[in-house]
């Protein structure tokens, strides 16, 4: 039986944080890179805004895809049975379109292989594969940290840059 | 800590069943009753039309409240972390119909804990209240199977009759 992964959307599968900065400039007209929103410094530049824009419709819909990650969650495949597994239910919008965006960008994941749920610690995989700590510090299985502007005071897990870093753990894990 | 349960939603929380009686009348003036559906004599009676009527927009929206689900649920969360575990991911109309239902009869369960997905056997409870085999019969904790006109010749679990039921055998396991 192959191991199991869940991997994380927004901010793993989905490259939100790229998304947000482009959603402030066309708001604002100021244009902010990462260095202005770490946390905890920057927390509060881009976090006044980003509750009103995940709440847009459309916002989830058009966010683009994070650098190499259909090309590895294909790879991941051909070895594990991967999951996707996002915390949707605090955004009711978001549930059609994270639906839509998948078969649009990931169409090779079946319909079995998704899960869109509040809180992440009823699910059991062998690894998780997320940004989060909130998710990743209860997973049941091995925690991978995704780089993120709001993770980089957290050391508390495994942290990859990007999907040719997780290709290359994984391929240990098989 | 709370021991977990997971609760299906179709034919457990919703009562599909009368719902998929009633839009049968609706659609073709004939009345059948539990004993013509019942499964695997009756599945062709009502099978041919499901699938359609699963597809309508509303038709999750409007599903009635099982009798005594949501008095049960709310005396469950005393004792339990009840989650609620849909497979909805087969159906992306009922995303937001789901989310919409639960937070119209059931507007007690936090967002945190409901989880709409496509199969279950990532999910780790303490229980699983369930009328479907295919979920009961994955699970990682003790099984608890709803009775429905679909499983009325599977005997692998136990089975619940009603509300009332489910909570006199969850009575004996706080």
């Amino acid at each position: 039986m192959k191991k199991t992964i869940a991997i994380d959307m927004d901010g793993v599968l989905a490259d939100i944080e790229s998304h947000f900065l482009r959603r402030y400039l066309t708001e604002t007209g100021i244009t902010l890179t990462r260095s202005d929103i770490i946390e905890p410094k920057g927390a509060q530049t881009l976090e006044s805004r980003t509750t009103a824009y995940l709440n847009e419709p459309g916002f989830f819909r058009s966010i683009p895809v994070m650098q190499g990650a259909v090309e590895a969650v294909k790879k991941l495949m051909e070895d594990f049975d991967v999951y996707i597994v996002s915390a949707a239910m605090e955004f009711p919008l978001s549930l059609f379109e994270k639906q839509q965006w998948l078969a649009e960008h990931f169409p090779f994941i079946k319909w079995n292989n998704i899960v869109l749920c509040g809180d992440k610690n009823i699910i059991k995989t062998d690894y998780l594969i997320d940004d989060h700590c909130k998710n990743l510090d209860y997973c049941h299985g091995k925690a991978i940290m995704f780089d993120a502007y709001h993770n980089l005071d957290k050391h508390q897990h495994q942290r990859v840059k990007s999907w040719t870093e997780v290709l290359m753990i994984m391929r240990g894990e098989r």
